[in-house]
């Protein structure tokens, strides 16, 4: 099988070396060779193992019919999506790491690739090196999934473990990402939550067949969490993470991006520094969760491979993936359900007019938590629409909130 | 498709169920419709809802024309093995939870499926729910493994939660397992660690691509563990787990089933009650872990059914496993390396000669952990291989000792 590499950065050199270095098991395992035979880049890369595969249009490769399996690993929608559609229209199997494509034009490239009986994958786009697409689409076939909630983005999990263990500053951990190469110089996509958006976005779409817009999802960073909220969490025997999550609710699902507290009793709260992890739960299987590297340039790398294999298997077989161009309409954001930790300098007495006169259904305080910060407290809500916090939390000094988990 | 199911016991009910409940899902994903046309019992089940199909003699569903896939749920090697030969060789697909039919059987029912074009799968046979055997096959097909360790026995992480958060002891906390249904009558296979030495047979089998016997790995049960044990795991800030695992040594694998000391650090370490957990770590992907249900009724049959649907979907194509029977010589047992937490009731002086002269090459004790049992000390030692170890044990006298993980 002759191979094209579509951008010859982190994603795109990671991948040739995968195919190098485990040459020999891949070939077993795919039943042939596979032969890199293009990199597609604007750039030359003068003395580089590859120097003499590298091209610049992409139609020598669009043209070239030994050419059966494309990786695109450029990023970005466009010039992405052009090509990508050019290679599966002309009965080329891609395989892609590229969330900001499979979020945005996914169910239309699934439905092409299928109706000319090819593969299009993208393991590598949700969870970098964690099987979390193919063993939604395969290994979970008798599952109705009723939640999907993930730690999906490395470099704020490492700025939030940092923060839980050193009782740090935001800004002081941001400093220290970006020096140690963890963060970009421009952090937006990671602090402000866009990139888990555009992942679970892709996730909610395989679990219910439809197309879910990551402009819809209510999407919310950590860019507000601070050294004192870590101090709450931590008198509380939790910690804060910046979860991805959908939650089926009746024909639809609930959707946030957005800081948790989480007990110490959710196997996502043990998730730690650049690492990812994706919680399942089924209405059979219960609850599961992947865990791995959801980062990493071979660790990226080798999921895409892992699509290059199974395509390479499946060369005239198109293996289904339920995900149609119809819309998923999402429950309203305000109409999701939520129980919350807030800090006030509000009196008890506030608090207690806003939240807490209980009457037939109405939302509580569950607890109070004192003397952790001078001049506030803390208390955590039973669950309530965000709508109907809202309302509550307008009555009072509110000096931050956080979701529980 | 029509499917039988051969056993109408724990897991076989389960299929059913899991094939009636979310039927118009599993419809979809299969393509066609799922009907259950045959179950195998030696029983009547008079009143069931399916007791028109019940039947006795397997020959029925052999020669059957119409059953395309078999579901084995009747456990142990025979008569497991005879049925699920024939049915193969007529050419239906099978599938099976049944760990000591796939430990002992597997290479053979692989190479029958292979030949004949049809399946033989068994995501089932480990980890129940937890998808593990498909994601080793396709999701990291770019790997080569280096190690595979499982938590994957129910019962005992179970019971080894209890003793480590109650502090209670093995034989009460048994009795607590028997009477809650976790644990059977005869609770040898699992305490034993039997089980989950079948279940890493299992895996290190697909991980090397050759037949590893269960008979050649060392196995050590959880019947030597004490409450005192546990009170040196939380003084080291550790737990104590039945771990099976498998390592990468040049050609070869260490394999061993025995209780370790986990760091808090480890993924495996908050892994508890019944939960099953599977860590694996590739040379390109690092580590990850897979987390679920490993047992329970549902959990087991949704993994069976998830093979019925791939099995359905690739009715005419062999999912290729490689599985030979060629049999992988396993590092003897004494040549493993590992460190050890010794507890001793020899003086310091007599550890130091024991363990503690350190010259060229030779381990020395790492920790002293005094105080935690009056009238012992406790310490760990740095790498060695089992047999120096054993060696240098017999000098002293020692109390219990536990591996570190």
């Amino acid at each position: 099988m002759k191979v094209a590499v579509m951008g010859y950065g982190t994603i795109g050199s990671g991948v040739v070396e995968v195919l190098e270095v485990n040459k020999d098991l891949i070939t077993a395992r795919a039943g042939e060779p596979l032969e890199v035979k293009y990199i597609l880049d604007l750039r030359d890369f003068p003395g580089d193992p590859y120097e003499d595969r590298i091209v610049h249009d992409y139609r020598t490769i669009l043209q070239d019919k030994e050419v059966g399996v494309v990786v695109e690993a450029m990023g970005g929608v466009e010039p992405a999506y052009t090509f990508v559609k050019a290679m599966l229209e002309a009965g080329k199997h891609v395989t892609t790491s590229n969330k900001n494509l499979v979020a945005a034009k996914g169910a239309e490239l699934i439905k092409i690739a299928r109706e000319r009986n090819i593969n299009f994958m993208f393991e590598a786009s949700v969870g970098g090196g964690i099987p979390i697409i193919r063993p939604l689409n395969t290994c979970l076939s008798a599952e109705r999934i009723d939640e999907i909630t993930g730690i999906l983005n490395g470099t704020t999990n490492y700025m939030l473990t940092r923060m839980a263990n050193e009782g740090v500053s935001f800004d002081s951990v941001l400093k220290d990402a970006q020096a140690k190469g963890y963060a970009e110089a421009d952090p937006t996509a990671d602090i402000e939550g866009y990139d888990p958006c555009r992942k679970i976005a892709i996730l909610t779409s395989l679990v219910c067949g439809k197309q879910v817009d990551y402009e819809d999802i209510y999407t919310e960073g950590i860019t507000k969490i601070t050294a004192e909220d870590f101090a709450y969490a931590k008198a509380m025997d939790c910690s804060i993470k910046l979860l991805a999550s959908s939650k089926r609710a009746g024909e639809s699902f609930r959707c946030m991006v957005a800081p948790f507290m989480l007990s110490k009793n959710h196997p996502l709260c043990g998730v730690n520094d650049v690492f990812n992890a994706v919680f399942v739960k089924g209405n059979m299987l219960g609850d599961a969760m992947f865990y791995g590297s959801g980062a990493g340039k071979l660790q990226t790398a080798s999921a895409v491979v892992a699509d290059i294999v199974d395509m390479t298997k499946h060369a005239h077989v198109n293996i289904r993936i339920e995900w149609e161009p119809e819309n998923m309409e999402l429950v309203d954001y305000t109409e999701s359900t939520n129980r919350f930790f807030v800090r006030t300098t509000s009196p008890i007495d506030a608090v207690e007019t806003a939240f807490g006169v209980a009457s037939g259904d109405m939302p509580g305080v569950v607890e109070y938590i004192e003397g952790v910060v001078a001049g506030e407290i803390g208390f955590t809500t039973s669950a309530m629409t965000e709508a109907d916090f809202a309302k509550a939390a307008e009555q009072i000094s509110v000096v931050n909130r956080v979701r529980l988990g």
